[in-house]
């Protein structure tokens, strides 16, 4: 007998996913350092990718499903000549096989080439699209991103592309780091809350803007700023321009790009965020104190914060489940075919670390529950004589408005179960998850945070209402 | 040694190509009716091919550089509910890669959704799309039948699709046949001179319009009539109906899809097309006589043009030369490095017939003039004693602006030289083409036509103006 | 509802297939030659095809499903340098989905590399398999063609290959031609009867060798002649020699390559096919006149045939059916799931030929019947007031045991019914099939031929037994 | 500028491979399991994967380049019915493109099928190909492993299979662990000094062996035992049972496997491997000690080293590089042609944990030198103020002869230069590497062990030859 199927849950390699986005002006060889910048940025979405090159105003665009590595290979890298580019990640939703959604977007405006990369959500989106088809426009997708475009196109007054630009970007809400391409020109800008992460780079001559610092590091290029929120940028022929700033509002960086979402090696504050989550586990450790054999991370994002609580907690750490690096999405396809030892193709438990022992186990957040629980399952399989989970954020309860893909409210653990119920469900001896009092004490205080995913307070606004046009 | 390069153009198995359209509605499998009638199109446009199927107003689109057979296999189809559909295959211009201008070309349009196919031109393409930047549009695509979509959309006053449609369609110059999926209503148009055919029939509760009869067919269905110009035909749950035609225009029926672009087994006032090739074969042979040993057509298009005159001539037919069937698009593509016996892989000489003979070549155009040159050396090379080279069109002289895709008007060869010169390029004992007047007396009489191509008189128009941004 | 399911052999382009073989020596650049020569040779195997090279004793093999165009494009033939070569085409058996027994077949023998091509059938195949399984044979194909590699490798006594090759070909029994690369050398073998045909051309400084002459035309080759019976031809550094000739036996040359399986303009003593077909197609009108409108092919095998029968009846001659060039394998491929218009997808009739008229249709053979039928089902719905059919072949009733690729003997119409039950079933007015006498009245009175396939009149032999092992 | 352009080496996931095999006796869908073992296994070997499997005797072989997980896709594995299975995992030699040297290898053998896969390498493979080839055989691999099929083939006096088996295993000399499928039998061998592992499992009804035992544990299997050096076990029908043994040499377990080879959850002497390299990293620390501030592995295969050797020498560990998890093939194919990044692209340092530290970085071999001494240099660009590198392996002089893919010694570091030369060369303050006594205190003390490629004491012999034909 064949063992269960998998469900897709079980391989997702990260749970929640979102987007990334680059931009290069003066560079000769402006399309390949965007990729590479891309491949840095990859953990952002890792279903599809695409970079607009433009050569002198004339724009290439190519984008598809999969990964950086695999579209943007030598033989298209090399088809791609140009100055400037703007390239973009994404998750992509389920169900979805076309590349219609996939950014950049493209469009000709004016007698021009113009393209666009957005990393958030915009959370007025149906009004504008209801506002903007009186107007005549007809949608080439189903994502917001594409609003911005016809918000400038259908700007009458705007003789010059920076006015309606800004004009444009006056009646967004939400959360946007855009990136964009239009003839010769490069624009950055971030929204006046800075929700998303948006940072600028110097290499050479050339400048480089991106979602996270460790897309500045692969390319060589030395960071400079985060930009301000609010704040747009214009690259032209090398020089960087910095027209007004739209009008300010209380910051709110989303407090999960540090506790989970941005990468270790990039930088938030000027310091690696590889610190905030050693601080976090220590954290931890000090709120649900515990005592055990041993400290053992979910791998590997949960690696430095398990360091943190194994330091605090005077604990050995160990590297107690092994994660396989062959997990591909090829393997994911077919989801429901594919049998039950998902778990165990991702994760395998040393026994030498594990049998006997009183283990806990740290981890970054708890989504569904559902990795969570075949994990524990495992642990306790290889012998472990108690399992403590403890998680260095706060219970997720509500969904993300801003740009991170979440599951529906409703699939969230956190918001279906109290703590006492995890515990049972989890099936672990213990449970601790971090307050949130906890995490602002880790994090850097020069920042204010939004947290609406754990306390529900949506500073940049609720989604106004959900149509069947628009899916985003 | 190696010999020296083929060019694309000696592999072109038909010089030049256009678009076909296709609509059904009312069938429970629409698509694939949709497939089957754009397969027997295929001479129509072989480089991509598009279908999109409405399923209840939920729309779906595939469409691929390639065959209609490689594009819609049966897992594609199967993935294709709905009961209309709407269909395309196109030519493509060099160099073009992506399928951005391939159609039906879809988008969302007050939150309901509209695909449309196009087969024609319009002239004035560079105007309507000055004035629809203005009022705020952005282009997806850089063909000219996008603008029918701008027009609808910018249209203030119209609360009905149908008023708006038939609106925007005034404003369109030169030539179209259209077949439209808004929503779950399918629609049919005609230009008011009628220059590219549209025709209508019947399959049990289902209808469809194609560009040709060969196209209904194929899937069983009874022709009923071609659309009037000016015609529009709305579609809707079974029911067919026809709101006011377009302001009349004197018709101009393309004469070139009676000599070469439609298919023989199609019907053009009511009678197969190859009834006339005969005809213009006869004619041919009596404006050009020649004394010689036998007549061989350049297979396959030519075969009926050739039987006319050998029949009207009292010589022998003969299948001199053998075409092969597997030409294929693959060999084409890389294609400056493949090598110069090219003609030699599409036609071989039979010297049986050839040797010692003397020789009439009949074919329905000269276009370059490059594939002739070389088919009559090799037909020398095979030991034909005399080559004359008998040409059922007039000369060529003028590019098309109304849907064939013509070589700029300086590589005709007719544009370039005299007959005389001509017959010397080509390297022939004789060169005939028939009369303008010959064509005339050759096809159906109760129809007007456009012969601009051999007589530069553009009743629909030239186009205005061409520029960079919309290269059509 | 949909209309019922195609077949696959509605779809076959041509009804029955085998092998073509080529072989290139002393060129420098021999894997292109070989492609160009398979390239003509493709209606002899339209399934798979296969190149190996020899760069100075170095090997390189390439071969897969698909045509030669798909398989060998430029980036390929660039990879394949080398200066001699030999190359196969190949019908694929129902079910197989691999490459193990597509050819050419390469193996390491002695330290030196050696590959094969075959044309043909061997009868006793299973009879040496075992022999040379008890001295040690293990097989990487089931193909017939791999028992010469083993016996030569079995060969104790041979310290020269041309020895051991020679000693080898004594043993085989049934229909070869042979190409063969071993080393630096080519070698070119045509069995005692001379079943299959192979030519000898030249180009330049190199040699060319070839199942038909049209893969010399197609590279510009000036054919020198047929290779005799049991020839051994030996290619060496641009030298060639001729090795002693295998015993010899009565010359039995398939006649099934005159009347059908070659291409029309490939020549069999020394003149082009398409004149005997000519004569078939007139001897045929003399066996079994008809009082009737119009003769019409079924293209494009049987045009000189119709032509032949045609002129000799004083009949005009119409192309009343047009073949579409775009039936694809890829269409293929799903066959159960499409629809039954396949024969409309491959053959669509002209009405105006056909409509009130007495037909005479034309075709080379029937083999199960059931895509006459259909055709003939297609000529009447399209008005056709008698159907008279008329086969230059005489009625096929026995499988083929030397390379062609027949369906099981059970199959075949003729094999079934009587003349006059074939003509009820086929649903014609009359049907007429040429005598065996009037085919050898027809052919070069200068052969012997082999008729096995008409007459049961098996002179090379039957096939020995037919285990599970080797499924030919 | 364009930066200076990656190599291969750069882009090695794992510096050396070999292979890694399984088997799977009497399970209903033998294919699927085995595919999941060889995802376990993936490690051993990721250019090819394969799987033959036995329906009652008929074969069915899946083999190509890539993962495992591209491979084996659920459309795949559903058509691979049948209850015993063999399959392979095998890295790819330079340049290789075609699949005939990847395995499982598949032959029919007197009338029956026979597949292998192996793991190790024979080191008279040289002299029995010869000796082989002058008994007939033919050659469709160039790897050793085809001799074995060839051994039992010409195997006069063998009625039964696996008295031939025995005597043809009794050839051999070298490395091998094999699985056999045979008909419907399955087979396991282990060479008889136990170089390569070998284990057996049980997982309800059925049996399964495999190159690991974290194989057995994706699959839910229990693990029972090594095979023991010389032994044979066969499988049918549900039934074990165990042939006389191969002769006894003294046992030479590969001391690599423990080092880096195998994975860290697999056991080796019952315990987890995870262990040992903890007590390879603590017993490094004791050997060289060193003052500094941190310890950082290099990710993942040094985590345990780094641990063992942080914990003994009282410093924190910190994960001071991360490894990206998205360095895909398919970026590396056209190596030559990218950039140098490449280190940067698969590790990038974190800031805050190394500047202005004293570092220790932790390995567990060096090959080459290159990668190493971009990660030193990176680890200095980020601001470390010392950097002493430790390895868990003696300086690697020599090439492996049993399976362990290997650059040719010439191209090993320490087989160029001496510890102070690679010192200079890596650019570090303090290079360390364990001694052979240090490895041998930390491993499991029952066993034996080739330490060859540290001491050139080659106990199972040295390769005999090595010619041109077969390229091992």
């Amino acid at each position: 007998m064949s063992p269960a199927p998998f469900t897709a849950a079980d391989f997702a390699v990260r749970p929640p996913e979102g987007c990334g986005v680059v931009g290069v002006s003066n560079h000769p060889d402006a399309a390949r350092i965007a990729s590479l910048a891309l491949y840095a940025l990859q953990h952002r979405g890792q279903e599809s990718a695409g970079i607009c090159v433009s050569n002198d105003g004339s724009f290439q665009l190519v984008k598809n499903m999969g990964r950086v590595s695999e579209i943007f290979t030598e033989p298209v890298l090399r088809k791609m000549p140009g100055n400037s580019a703007i390239g973009h990640v994404r998750y992509s939703t389920t169900g979805e096989t076309s590349t219609c959604n996939a950014q950049p977007l493209m469009a000709n405006l004016r007698r021009k080439q113009i393209a666009i990369s957005h990393n958030g959500n915009l959370t007025n989106a149906d009004l504008l699209a209801e506002e903007l088809e009186l107007g005549g426009a007809i949608y080439q997708s189903t994502t917001d991103s594409e609003l911005l475009l016809h918000l400038i196109a259908q700007d009458r007054e705007g003789t010059e592309f920076g006015v309606s630009l800004h004009r444009a970007l006056t009646r967004l809400e939400g959360a946007y780091s855009f990136t964009i391409l239009h003839d010769r020109e490069m624009w950055a800008v971030k929204d006046p809350r800075g929700i998303r992460p948006l940072c600028l780079g110097r290499l050479g001559e050339a400048w480089i803007v991106a979602s996270e610092t460790c897309a500045l590091d692969v390319v060589g290029a030395t960071f400079l700023r985060e930009l301000a929120p609010g704040e747009i940028v214009r690259f032209s022929g090398g020089e960087v321009s910095r027209p007004p700033a739209l009008p300010a509002a209380p910051q709110a960086f989303c407090v999960f790009e540090l506790i989970y979402y941005s990468r270790p090696d990039s930088l938030a504050g000027n310091k690696s965020i590889y610190n905030y989550r050693i601080r976090l586990g220590a954290e931890l450790a000090r709120e649900h104190p515990v005592s055990a054999d041993v400290v053992v991370p979910i791998p590997d994002s949960s690696n430095p914060a398990a360091i943190g609580f194994a330091r605090e907690a005077g604990l050995p750490l160990e590297m107690g489940l092994i994660r396989s690096h062959y997990v591909g999405r090829t393997f994911i396809q077919p989801a429901q075919e594919i049998r039950d030892f998902a778990a165990k193709l991702k994760y395998n438990p040393v026994q030498a670390i594990l049998n006997g022992r009183r283990v806990v186990l740290v981890d970054d957040s708890i989504v569904r529950g559902t990795t969570s629980t075949k994990i524990v399952r495992m642990v306790r399989d290889a012998g472990a004589k108690e399992v403590h989970f403890r998680v260095t954020a706060p219970p997720w309860k509500n969904s993300c408005y801003y740009g991170v893909d979440t599951p529906n409210e409703k699939e969230l653990l956190a918001n279906k179960m109290s703590v006492a119920e995890m515990q049972a469900f989890l099936g672990v001896d213990s449970l601790g998850f971090i307050s949130m009092e906890g995490v602002k004490r880790s994090v850097p205080p020069t920042m204010r945070y939004c947290d609406a995913c754990f306390t529900g307070n949506y500073e940049a606004g609720r989604i106004v209402r959900q149509t069947k046009m628009l899916n985003r």
